[in-house]
């Protein structure tokens, strides 16, 4: 079991290290850090180990993409501030995002993200690979869930968050596949009268073998 | 909550709308259609609803590319087989694949596959659009938690799936944004002697300002 799409994320304290230029320790707590904003929270199994390595290495690389979106980043893994402090040298990217030290194991617990099989050398739990799309009303909207072995793919988050910002705005779906720029479908709590006044750049509706007309496509900014 | 990687599918008896070249309904419990192979199980929100529709599709038309890899696909929505008789024609690709009929909500329920907001017209629970890769030993390998409004990737299942099975098969791990034909890193529980006999074909360390040497990336088919 896990935290999952639909859940508020727990307003937990937490212990940060902020950026690879200084030292620099932050304590407080998550609702205080998304501020409102969507964010993205993401777990580490490890410090030290090679996917994770390539992970916050990506995540930093993709940093721009997410400030133009005003998404928010942060980091966990179960090793200590000092180790984040030392580890976060290791990536390609500059790491200036934060990431949430949990060495007691308290936060993944508490967000139900204990890999069911994983162990650290010492026997220790570890985190699952997990990424949580968060909304501005703390809630999680969309969630990857990997294991050690396969590194996530940032594109799709990125795809994905150009998806939920779209639909929170517009009454629009994506399809599957859909990438920036394609048709979107719209809602079917739309009736096609709302639609004409809704979408003044106009809908196609998709003739179905059915007959329904439920397949309505239209592009919005 | 949800099941979740790590976790057993349950080994629920289910009612299934085999294939839409004929009527033919058919009963049985997940495990004995899993048969040890790999599967994709997805759930949709609704039948003749957009979205799922569109990946329906999409699903049918990357069938070749998952049987090509050994996996089954199977569908779930909660609506009758009678429904799905006739939802089935409106994709623009020929659906093959079984789809597991659910009206009376027992199986979203007992998988935990509800989504916390939306209701249908009459008030009752949807599934949310999950989609789990489940491994031979019917485990949940690989978990993507999508809301309604947001359509699944295909082309990323297909490339977890990828890594999913190289990584069952050798002590290696993809990094992220990894496709086929990259580079894969080596598991930090191999040492360097092993990752020579292991990998004949040779394997590169990178060199990291913490001087440690856990980044080794080697290829395999």
């Amino acid at each position: 079991p896990g935290i999952t799409i639909g859940d508020t994320v727990p307003n937990l304290e937490v212990e940060i290290k902020y950026g690879n230029s200084h030292f620099c320790v932050l304590n407080f707590t998550l609702h205080d850090y998304f501020k409102n904003s969507w964010t993205i929270i993401f777990f580490h199994p490890a410090d030290f180990t090679p996917v994770c390595t390539t992970e916050l290495g990506k995540m930093a690389a993709y940093l721009p993409e997410f400030e133009k979106r005003g998404v928010k980043v942060l980091g966990f893994s179960c090793d200590d501030v000092q180790s984040h402090e030392e580890w976060i040298k290791d990536p390609r990217c500059k790491v200036t995002y934060p990431i949430v030290a949990d060495p007691n194991r308290k936060i993944i617990k508490q967000l139900n993200m204990v890999d069911p099989d994983k162990k650290d050398s010492s026997g220790n739990q570890l985190p699952s690979r997990a990424l949580h799309i968060v909304g501005p009303d703390n809630k999680i909207k969309l969630s990857f869930l990997y294991p050690a072995c396969t590194g996530r793919n940032i594109n799709e988050v990125v795809r994905a968050l150009d998806s939920l910002q779209k639909s929170s705005k517009y009454k629009v779906a994506t399809p599957a596949n859909w990438k920036p720029g394609d048709p979107m479908v719209i809602c079917p709590s739309v009736t096609n009268e709302e639609a004409e006044k809704m979408f003044p750049q106009g809908f196609e509706t998709q003739k179905l073998p059915s007959g329904k007309d439920y397949l309505r496509f239209t592009c919005v900014n």
